[in-house]
């Protein structure tokens, strides 16, 4: 998080908020930010959500997740905000969506559909 | 793929394998590759597949792609093996197994299945 | 859609609720609606979501989709909801989550994430 | 599986093969094989994979499944070649080929990528 640029900037019960401001480094062969660092954060998102829904000394680690990519991830700022949508005992199912922003107008870029384990 | 030190090191028809050194800033909370880096070699290692199938002068963007982290990413390489299952007129899909070695033992970490668009 | 007793529900552009009553042999060893059933509605609804918002005269595939089973499918009825999140010129992205209703009470069972194409 | 005329074919440690031949009312507007029905026989398939490698009294849940349909499924008859990648206490993770054949001739129409627990 901290080599991309990321942030937390919002934490509610099952539901997280991380951005990540453009940076020419980032960046794939056609300027947009790279399937890689999108996924790289709405992921951590996921996992963060799933995560402020479990008892305290809990430990949360990705099975798998699926990431759709809709439109080239451009904007000045990325949000991948995630939502637990099932909290299970051992498995957490989480959406998020990430939105590209750029003076002012948000596009949905990507969405990614997670699952979640606790050790 | 700079920022995170990955070298392409093989390329055939239709079959790609990218590596990453292990880095301590490339690791989650635990101490094992992020998935978002295994995510960003597998998704490369798909994409660049996809693109040796291709007529010059084309472009390839991912769709989409699922990721199954399958152990704890430990190791001091990294190697994401990408091969072509179909390749079509406008979409190609494309699976991946990421190995990580210790010691000239592999283990595979992840596997990722992948639709690229040619543009 | 006949051979499991399948009907279209609610039409809106970019929205398609199915629904399928439960009936024994579309349950898996246990008693519950087989994840393929589940599929087949939640496929065919958004295959028909993206359908409804393209010119006359088009098709739709599905190109690929991911399916979480988030419970047990127990229940009466149950209702695939489809709703477009992206219509390209080529792929359209769409969600569905299909709700299993027992006494008047739905819970979330499965949830799909789908990419269809337009020929 | 009945209901749709479904066979198990070859049972090996995390293999398994199911196959159905094709019949009318298994179609979709187009003709092909319904993707429900390739989707029904796969994640049968992956799970009954998972489950040779399971202890006496163990019992088998789909967590989640990703199917590529490839091509378009024209075939007299449908094999779902599943095969176990890895095999852990509580989470199993199946690839699973689907093949249609026709004439003596075979081709990848879909693949999946499935996460299975045990109870």
């Amino acid at each position: 998080m901290r080599l991309i640029g990321a942030t937390l900037r919002r934490i509610e019960p099952g539901e997280i908020d991380i951005e990540v401001p453009h940076r020419d480094d980032l960046t794939q062969q056609n300027g947009f930010l790279h399937a890689g660092i999108l996924t790289t954060i709405a992921d951590s998102a996921c996992g963060y959500a799933a995560y402020t829904l479990m008892s305290a000394g809990s430990e949360v680690l990705s099975v798998e997740f699926k990431m759709n990519l809709l439109r080239p991830a451009v904007g000045e700022m990325f949000v991948a905000s995630a939502k637990v949508i099932k909290a299970g005992a051992t498995l957490t199912v989480a959406r998020c969506d990430v939105l590209g922003w750029t003076a002012g107008e948000a596009k949905l870029v990507a969405t990614m559909l997670a699952t979640i384990i606790r050790r």
